[in-house]
């Protein structure tokens, strides 16, 4: 891999962002993103990996969600403000970067507050394709914010899900989760309690916000076979399924050290036996066992994820010319004189070559 | 604190920030840095502190640098690649986020490269006003590279240093550094070994950049009553100090189990005496003892020097009108509603109120 010429790195804001989804199609971009997490998940080895660090204050959490294999560092910024949405701000920001791993210089720097729904989506379908019954059609959809609308169309096709019963405690959220999903080939049920949400239903995807030690699922809810995707239980003190849900239960992971601090296994022991999802999907475990088995994807959201996200953004956007050119660090005539920098007023002098971006990743 | 109206993020770019430090001046800027860090350093228990997280690879280290108080969240990515002169990049570039903790929302995104240097620079000279020798004119400075001309620069206006004996590897970087620092009142001696370099100085700054258990300093170089500020060592397996410098010294760090990891320190067991220097500020140490004591500031970087170096920037890029808008955060009509974005094809619509910027962070 040859270095740019001079470190410039590409950027796409929000605007850009939704051009570039609606151009692809949300549909292609969450397919495109689940291909990118599968074949990652697959060679999991290759990753230097750790848990997030995260800053916890009263209103929320801040965290940097590092990961790099040989080639490419990434990081994503990510914060989870439950309370933000009464003043007009979303509950979940984010943004990322991808980084060369031979020179440390930024190549992309992209928001991820869109994306981050994405990929979480991408996520938590990919892991019920291995881990729900097959021919799975009814979900049970328990909270019905931000994130709602992607998990919908996640499902419906990458799993093949026809019908979701709808669940919020706030009604407001549940209108505008069936006025966006109209016309979209998806059953929509509004349901007036979780319990008759999850009746009947092959899957039961969690995607609530509270920052609380909540009890949305509990044992009794439960029929076999069913397969519980937990996605909202994602921090400290922030958990979704009553203990029973997870005893009864065998229960995938991403990564074990971070779920241990973040998922709803928080509740549990240190020796309550989880499975690392990579393990099904390259064959080491074989996943659902039986069509009676319940099955529990307790998904924190992790590091790998994004960058999988990252380099799918970053391809496309280069597919498509998408993108502005930022100059995030200087071009250094002599690279050991930065305090000549100073002299040159007009501060970082033109290009003398067109910008290499992210194909130079590759 | 109010939120901004929307999530807007003021934008420092490497030629914006050359115009922010000439116009108020490059002693200005170092001296304002070094105050903020001494009121931050002052205000130690206020902080959420954390080692930094690398990602080492053969070439070099990838790592995040966190931190937080009640009121800001802060973070810089830095890179540290020895190699990257030789292909014309920086071996340090460096980029930082100012955040609100309240919301999570990313305020302020600046470069960071040249502003390391300084607030190194800065740190350097503000551990040396405590350390060194009353009256020290003579400083050694031993790597002459991107860091150099700061250094020097510093010390001149914090510490009172006149003369500065140089020595390098590399010919060329000494001559760069004399020809950066003609006409700043600072009497330039190139010498042809660190041991000439050092004899008679007050200081001893150590700077270079080798991934390598170097020995730059031994025991019998120093005399009674020298500081030696050693910058360089900062990562595991790249130190400065041959360890009988440490065993004869009394060795202050910035935050000890960062530095126990990164630190010359590294040589040493665990139960090795030293002291975090925010101890001497606030009064609970006394710093030097007397005029033979060797003193030595073990200085890796620590996350809260940018974190006031953010804060400085920040400000000042508000005071001067510097800085653009970037929209790294999507503009939401309802926050809970994000897919509804992707209905939006102009992507983030125009703002109904100015943007408020780092102002709102105070």
């Amino acid at each position: 891999m040859l270095p740019a010429p001079y470190p410039s790195t590409r950027y796409i804001d929000a605007g850009t962002m939704v051009r570039l989804v609606n151009r692809k199609g949300l549909s292609t971009c969450i397919s495109g993103i689940a291909e990118r997490i599968a074949a990652d998940f697959r060679r999991w080895q290759d990753f230097d990996k750790s848990a997030r660090v995260a800053a916890h204050s009263t209103e929320g959490v801040i965290e940097l969600m590092p990961i790099a294999d040989a080639r490419r560092f990434a990081f994503k910024y990510v914060n989870g403000h439950p309370k933000n949405t009464r003043i007009g701000l979303p509950t979940v920001m984010a943004f990322g970067v991808l980084a060369d791993v031979a020179t440390g210089a930024p190549r992309v720097l992209s928001e991820l507050t869109l994306i981050t729904a994405l990929r979480t989506a991408a996520m938590s379908a990919l892991a019920a394709q291995h881990l729900a019954r097959a021919g799975s059609r009814v979900m049970a959809l328990i909270g019905n914010g931000a994130q709602g609308e992607f998990q919908a169309l996640a499902f419906r096709d990458l799993v093949g899900i026809g019908e979701l019963r709808l669940f919020d405690v706030d009604p407001a959220a549940t209108a505008k989760l069936m006025a966006n999903l109209a016309g979209q080939g998806l059953q929509l049920r509004a349901c007036s309690s979780i319990a008759e949400a999850v009746r009947g239903a092959d899957i039961v995807t969690t995607v609530t916000a509270d920052k609380a030690n909540a009890t949305i699922l509990t044992p009794e809810m439960l029929a076999p076979g069913i397969h519980v995707n937990a996605v909202g239980g994602d921090c400290p003190g922030k958990t979704e399924l009553h203990r029973g849900v997870l005893e009864r239960a065998s229960v995938f992971v991403e990564f074990e050290p971070q779920t241990r601090i973040e998922g709803d296994i928080q509740q549990m022991p240190p020796s309550f036996p989880v499975t690392e999802f990579w393990r099904v999907l390259d064959g080491t475990h074989p996943g659902r066992r039986d069509d009676a088995e319940v099955t529990v994807f307790d998904s924190v959201g992790f590091a790998l994820e994004d960058y999988a996200a990252l380099c799918f953004v970053a391809d496309a956007a280069q597919q498509m010319g998408l993108g502005e050119t930022l100059r995030l660090v200087p071009q250094l005539a002599d690279p050991k004189d930065l305090f000549g920098l100073l002299c040159q007023e007009a501060g970082v002098p033109p290009p003398t070559q067109p910008p290499v971006w992210a194909g130079a990743l590759s």
